[in-house]
């Protein structure tokens, strides 16, 4: 490990090299400048990756590690409907933890900037027991045209981007002691944020409410349902599992960050948005006290009450 | 400790009750959205405190925490001569740690938050070994006029606000062993950051370079130095001293939160700044390579050069 300082002006010079016009100063000074251009709102999200809570340092390479910490928060970014603007990074290291983790940690972390052309703005390092990543994602969307979880209404289809629960199986492969080499193209170790199918749908105006699906289908519709004051019917024949996903991973496994969004009856959307497919997969009820918020319609036509039960940190330790 | 689902919405209920009419949105979707009036920059600083680094849970009282981690984002903000507009939480705690830990840091941290108008507009929360605390703060400042670390020129003042040394001499006490009563006014537990003599000096136009004392005056001056290219001359005798605090605290403890900052030498200063009394400490002279970025006079009239060694996380460990 380098000594605070060598590691900050090390940070400082890997980050320079991207740059956003919104970011007027980045690393440097007390605080990071931004200015927005005139119309445009702020968007915020932060999301804390701690040490054998949210990665595995046994199975998860560093690079991996860094990628999915940014693309929790670009995953949310995209939920907006938003375009993302610049990173922030806080990291605490464990003194004895050597600097080429730090290295492939920034190079995954950085690689998936780039890609967004999002600048690492500035941050804080600290020491600490276990690797502990908190990102601060910037983004920006024209005033009043945020992607909201509240706008779902009685009537709506629901849809999902992608595959649901590739991440989770993989995870339950490695949680089994399974060896699996990280490939740039495995969900688990590589997702990939949907930003373009969220803008694509901002600008024509056509969800009603969206999130990213990171904690699991189950859990993030129910959030959308809280929201929005309504409930929910799904089919299980519908829903798009991942090769190797059963429906219950694809339910309630996490880490996916793909897209679940609602739209008008009335709307006709194309079977793929910004390349990546789309799946019809049930249609918002009206909010009822006697009824469960989300419901399951199984491929023998019956219903059944679905309790959402995804990942829940403090649930599981 | 309360289940995550069930902290968050505790939070967001307790988070509700202060309002910034530049955040249209806070908890409760996958961003917080925020629109800052014509003309003002984006000021964004983050600062990660960690168990048994930042703080020790055996003399550190919850409130005294939560306050601290805020204040020390509320003193970036500062640094610059910002308005705080809003704050994010990201919190990691041992699902073991008591209820009322958590209700008590807090209450410290919005209880600050309260009296800078500055509402809680988001975060994360994981399950974690040890406590962590990263707070985001965000601040606007009308564009251009944020103060930098990069405008001192040779022949400007140095200043400092309040005493130095004063929360460094309370932890050397601490870590002694000594009990020593967290009462409001002792600044290692409760640091007042100096949000309005700042605001005072970006208002007039009269400082060309201020940093918050975090680390210590004479790593915070290197930052100035470093930043601005110049190099500084301060008088021992000139050193606003805390009471208890020597010469060496005064100098190199970290923690106190004061102001540091220069300007020319035709301005003409205060004996106090929003209440708040203003020293002035010695001052800018070109950049040598010959020459130590820091030389200090003492009270014989001896010029020595004067190290950086303020608290360097990862060279304690």
């Amino acid at each position: 490990m380098l000594p605070e300082r060598q590691l900050i002006d090390r940070i400082r010079r890997i980050a320079g090299r991207v740059k956003n016009r919104d970011v007027i100063r980045g690393i440097g000074d007390d605080c990071a400048i931004l200015q927005l251009p005139a119309g445009q709102q702020l968007l915020v999200t932060t999301d804390l990756c701690v040490e054998d809570v949210h990665f595995c340092s046994e199975w998860d390479p560093a690079q991996s590690v860094g990628h999915r910490c940014l693309a929790r928060g670009l995953s949310d970014i995209a939920a907006m409907g938003g375009e993302p603007v610049a990173c922030f990074l806080s990291l605490g290291i464990p003194p004895k933890l050597p600097q080429k983790w730090v290295d492939e940690f920034l190079r995954g972390l950085l690689h998936l900037a780039r890609q967004f052309h999002l600048p690492l703005a500035g941050g804080d390092t600290s020491s600490s027991d276990k690797i502990i990543a908190d990102i601060l994602l910037l983004g920006r969307i024209p005033s009043g045209k945020a992607l909201l979880r509240s706008g779902a209404r009685p009537g709506d289809r629901i849809y999902v981007t992608g595959e649901l629960g590739g991440a989770a199986a993989v995870l339950k492969r490695l949680f089994a002691g399974e060896e699996i080499r990280p490939n740039r193209t495995n969900r688990h170790f590589y997702p990939v944020p949907r930003v373009e199918p969220a803008r694509w749908l901002r600008k024509r105006g056509l969800a009603s409410a969206t999130i990213d699906i990171s904690d699991g289908l189950s859990v993030d519709l129910a959030h959308i349902c809280q929201e929005s004051r309504v409930s929910a019917l799904i089919e299980a024949a519908a829903i798009p599992a991942a090769r190797a996903a059963t429906l219950d991973l694809a339910l309630h496994g996490g880490e996916d960050y793909e897209l679940l969004f609602t739209a008008d009856r009335g709307v006709k959307l194309p079977n793929k948005i910004a390349g990546v497919p789309i799946a019809q997969i049930g249609r918002i009820l009206p909010k009822s006290s006697h009824r469960s918020q989300i419901q399951i319609q199984d491929r023998a036509g019956q219903i059944k009450v679905l309790n959402p039960a995804g990942w829940q940190h403090f649930a599981k330790t």
